[in-house]
């Protein structure tokens, strides 16, 4: 039997009670008991549901979510002179991110408290994969989202998928005050980051690169927005050796972007509490996130891990994205290309080792984003059919 | 040993040529030695290549395609009477279309074969994953496109897999005319849907409906734009039976949009011959065409399979869009939903019956179009954060 617990003060929860935060202001985590947990580490048909005995919840709604791919990516190794470099590609989950992962425990405990309406506020991939869970299992979905600029493309998901999105007037933390609000008083369950949930199901990430690989990899590289998977993932691998089917460890490795960098500040100054970043800037809108839920829990992660931080610039993430779609065939959100950029320029540093066998994890599909692509597009003028004018173009 | 047959005429080709129709005019297939074929269906892993003994390729050019989730769709189920039904959503490939599965198999045989370039005419979902496996393959990737009004949102993917996009001066036909000749003379391999490797690995979504299932459905229904897609399923269940794996096969079911309709004509009327459609119109994109080049397999597999063919409008289509993605949380793209739009249609008219254990394949993620719904959104106005405000629209 699971239980919550403060991450701060210790503070225990029931799983019965409807809480997201503690009452001293901290996060809370799941606590399970590992005696239960089933050691099915086969490399079969990886997917969320496969490690349910490590999860506090049972399965009630699921769109085949996780079971993504580990690529084997030999031209970045070629072109990096890694050894061992693996891509887990995230974007290839049913709304195309990792928060499928999370949404669908996420969900499936709102179903268990016997809730029929969630709610979250977000502008992006959370939206979307709220949305498509609470369609699936026939609850209401509400998004709330700040009013004034409002980019359609990026809530296109939750809106087909019947969400109803509501603007608030005011900014993102007015929407995300508003949200919490309302959970609280309307009976409607929250799905934002802070809920503990969510986290448990980004942590079969971690289980999925132990059941394809094998093992532990030495380096896991991936991007920090909210800071959640980078604690879940950390949490996976610490539950698979706390349950003995493993005695190693990964090093933690998060990149921000410089223009929202709240958590490399963090750890390059040693501070003791996160400084948010009031006005976050980047390309990366997926972690373009100022005053993330999780650093506590992410900063444990680092640290305990003996791990890095670093931030890239945008002009670095989109390198990144083209290199490893022209190299590898894997087209990924900015953000999700900021792993890549950040292990180029930690090998730069020699802050890395390429003889470690590493893991970047990209977190979303390039789909989910194609105006980037679409405003660099130059195309050539077009061309006569003719045989000499096509050899100068297509021939030798 | 497999070898390649003209469909109509019968003439044989050995595998080490590079030929894609026959000389007589006519389109080929792969013919395959089914005595090498293994029941390999155990309803773990499915992929394309877990079905390799299946395939006149070895593989070479891999990004882990296929495995896509087989829902059972109990909301939609509830919405129609079925009993049993199912949906196959091939939008959740590596680059979001059904097109990965061929490629896969097509760029192997494009590797096999010792070719260093490969094209193809397309300005969709064929160009993004042909652009993908090439990059992962690193061969030198040409897509030849109509010059004109350029939809750059679908040229996205090619370009940023690092594909050479060339507008040849002329419409689409003019295009594909000038891939077929380029091919020919300077040593590209051709991939677009002539190419009949292509529908060899397409084949696969008839074993993962079987691995899966356990069984053959009764029923499938599909769009059909080339008509590649309903002649390779066929083929693929065809060759299961033929191998002694099931004795069953199911009827083919092929959905066009009205305003694209040559097999639906040639259907309906009992036509010996296609009679293209001049001026193909459907907010469908991805099965907008007038002249679908692998008609004869299609109405074969129509005929043998004792199917129907019928068509959709486009609102029809967007109804069906949005039912799907509120319904079960399936979001996919219009040429997609023409597959549940034709069962409501042929429902309706008791052409078919939801006593049949049905299976409706979605061949695109609706990632790949999102522009159909950003213009249908309607968001409220800004609403203000108290209780009382927010109880009229979130509360009871």
């Amino acid at each position: 039997m699971h239980y919550l617990k403060c991450i701060s003060c210790g503070k225990r929860y029931e799983p019965d009670e409807v809480v997201y935060n503690c009452s001293c202001g901290s996060i809370l985590e799941a606590v399970i008991d590992l005696n239960e947990a089933e050691n099915v580490f086969d490399g079969n048909n990886p997917s969320v549901w496969k490690y349910e005995s490590f999860l506090p919840v049972k399965k009630a709604a699921s769109l085949q979510e996780g079971g993504t791919p580990l690529y084997n990516v030999n031209n970045l190794k070629k072109h990096t002179g890694y050894r061992e470099l693996y891509v887990k590609n995230e974007g290839e989950n049913p709304t195309c991110s990792f928060k499928d992962r999370g949404m669908t425990v996420g969900v499936s405990k709102a179903i268990e408290l016997g809730m029929k309406k969630v709610a979250c506020a977000s502008t992006g991939n959370t939206s979307a994969s709220l949305a498509a869970y609470s369609a699936h299992a026939d609850l209401t979905c509400f998004v709330l989202i700040p009013s004034g600029k409002i980019a359609l493309g990026k809530l296109a998901q939750a809106i087909i998928y019947g969400a109803q999105v509501i603007p608030i007037k005011g900014n993102f933390d007015d929407a995300l005050d508003a949200v919490m609000k309302a959970s609280k008083t309307f009976g409607i369950y929250l799905l934002n980051s802070i809920n503990p949930y969510r986290l448990e199901g980004q942590k079969t990430i971690a289980f999925e690169i132990f059941d394809r690989l094998g093992e532990v990899p030495d380096r896991v590289i991936l991007p920090v927005g909210n800071a959640g998977n980078i604690s879940a993932i950390w949490k996976g691998f610490k539950e698979l050796k706390a349950a003995g089917i493993t005695d190693k460890l990964p090093i933690m490795t998060g990149i921000q972007a410089a223009g929202s960098m709240p958590m490399v500040n963090m750890y390059k100054k040693d501070l003791e509490e996160l400084v948010p970043e009031k006005n976050p800037e980047t390309i990366a809108t997926a972690i373009r996130i100022g005053n993330p839920i999780s650093w506590r829990k992410a900063i444990n992660a680092v640290k305990e891990s003996k791990g890095v931080m670093e931030s890239v610039t945008d002009e670095e993430i989109l390198e990144a994205q083209r290199l490893l779609a022209s190299k590898e065939g894997i087209f990924v959100e900015p953000a999700s290309a900021s792993s890549v950029a950040g292990m180029t320029k930690l090998l730069a540093q020699n802050e890395i080792d390429r003889d470690e066998k590493t893991v970047l994890i990209t977190t979303g599909h390039g789909l989910k984003d194609p105006n980037v692509v679409i405003e660099s597009i130059k195309i050539m003028d077009p061309i006569d059919a003719d045989m000499n004018t096509m050899r100068k173009v297509l021939g030798e």
